[in-house]
């Protein structure tokens, strides 16, 4: 009998959902409004609905392996989503407990997004046979997941891997935070924009984007200006990637990956993005680990890579 | 029967035994040379012949469950010693097959001083229960063992666990790695004899260690004078507490360990190095983190912590 996980990716807008087996075909997706459930019960019967209508598809030929949940603010631990800003629900909200009373006996697992990625990435992905490598995020903000001898790295409280918040410049950018100088503030998609305004102000490079205000400016903008040459854009590109490079020689230190994978938005740039941070990391590098540590993209497609990376965590779950 | 773990400290100067049951009890230890051995063949049967006396002497009614040793450049997954600056013995020594070729059927574990600093902590000291948590050792350098759920963090190669070598202040004090701006560059015993000394040059206030010349100045001394309020001194460990601080918050924000365990050298200052450390390391933690992370100092009595530590991979190995 064939074998299908459930994976929801839990976003501020939508929420995603699909059928996948083992190794990562998807069976059947669906997406649904999260917006348009403030009341929790609503949203969690929408949701389980939603599930059950996907495993009927699938027809009875299929085993329901279990449900795995990326969404903002999860705690593994619990099984919670704890006062996550973006989403209608105020509190801590016990997701697993609520959706397991609906599907008595299969396993439930949450965690965020990043961490689910991370997951995604050993299970169907590029480190799949790896048991030490580290996923970095590179959307709005910078997301990360570690794996150490082939398990996730929770942490305490279940809060470990926030490198977007790794302080990499004493005194440096304002961050939503509360403090300075954040990882995410340089190296996200809005890092780079902030790039962009500061290398405005300070350069006399000439630059199409200098006719762009900040409001209007995407990253994607900033890569075409840079596939043209543009010199402005270029350093940008520059200045990020040093920041990123730094950032993960020090994470290398600490965890000592085989490989890092740069996922989602920036690290759609390519070698614009990859060339900088490959070489500011090596240079940054204690010799222990120079010339080892493999700076590659994500090997999951990234239409589907939120559901994919939630339902790898049933297979992760069952295995670990 | 009573079951003991031998633990070996191989230092550069001396190498230290010991026998030790599952509670963390010394049954018998013993000294020996390291640098009257120059052939490896030599140390080897030395080693193997005072373990082999310990247990004699342990006598008949014990059960031996193992050999761990904490070494320099040590690799934890082949069972060597590679290229120690400072031992006698160049290249790879495959220091785990040599020992079990003399004592067949028994686990034979290497790794370096600082994990084994953090696995002793686990089993016999402040540790205990804890799952996720790292211990920093602050003697002539700075090193750390990671731990996160329950298991040792040793990284794809082995050489995970190089907090002393995170660049906290880019382009700042040369190090002897090569780079500029580690860690152990400030917060180590020759760390602070250095902020002392650049105190001296950038500040006019009044201090006793104004006659002493770096190659006689000792962290002891530093502390001493700072117990007397000598405010020079005061400022070498605030600013000491200050790096020290912004780099464990920095490695909170990728384990999330439930507590920091600080060792040796440096750490016997007390509050003098760990009020500012606490400080400055909540100043700069992300909120999420915030009040959690309990800063401590090791529970391991330092006299006996290299044999302990070393022991302790044993019962370690063992479990997981």
């Amino acid at each position: 009998m064939r074998k299908l996980a459930a994976g929801i990716d839990i976003g501020g807008t939508n929420t995603a959902l699909g059928l996948v087996d083992r190794d990562g075909r998807t069976v059947a997706t669906a997406c649904m409004s999260t917006t348009d459930h403030p009341v929790l019960d609503d949203y969690i019967n929408m949701l389980c609905t939603t599930v059950g209508r996907l495993l009927a598809e699938a027809g009875t030929d299929a085993e329901f392996a279990g449900i795995g949940i990326g969404a903002p603010s999860a705690n593994y631990y619990n099984g919670t989503i704890e006062n996550a800003a973006n989403l209608p629900w105020r509190g801590v909200i016990p997701i697993v407990e609520r959706i397991k009373a609906r599907f008595a006996g299969v396993p439930v697992v949450v965690t965020n997004d990043a961490n689910a990625a991370a997951i995604g990435e050993m299970v169907y992905g590029g480190a799949r046979g790896m048991r030490d490598f580290m996923l970095v995020t590179l959307g709005t903000g910078v997301g990360s997941g570690f794996v150490a001898g082939g398990r996730l790295i929770y942490g305490h409280d279940s809060f470990a891997g926030e490198l977007g918040h790794i302080i990499v410049m004493p005194g440096g950018r304002d961050c939503g935070c509360g403090r300075r100088g954040c990882l995410e503030t340089y190296a996200s998609a809005v890092g780079i924009r902030r790039t962009v305004h500061e290398l405005i102000g300070n350069e006399i490079m000439p630059s199409v984007l200098r006719s762009v205000p900040f409001s209007e400016l995407t990253a994607k903008m900033i890569s075409e200006a840079a596939e043209e040459g543009d010199p402005l854009a270029l350093a940008a590109f520059e200045e990020t990637g040093e920041m990123l490079g730094i950032a993960l020689a020090n994470a290398v230190a600490i965890t000592s990956p085989e490989a890092i994978f740069l996922f989602g938005g920036l690290a759609h740039a390519g070698e614009l993005i990859f060339e900088p941070t490959r070489r500011y990391m090596e240079e940054n590098m204690l010799f222990l680990y120079k010339d080892k540590v493999k700076l590659l993209p994500s090997g999951i497609d990234e239409g589907r890579a939120a559901i994919l990376g939630a339902s790898a965590l049933v297979w992760d779950s069952v295995n670990g």
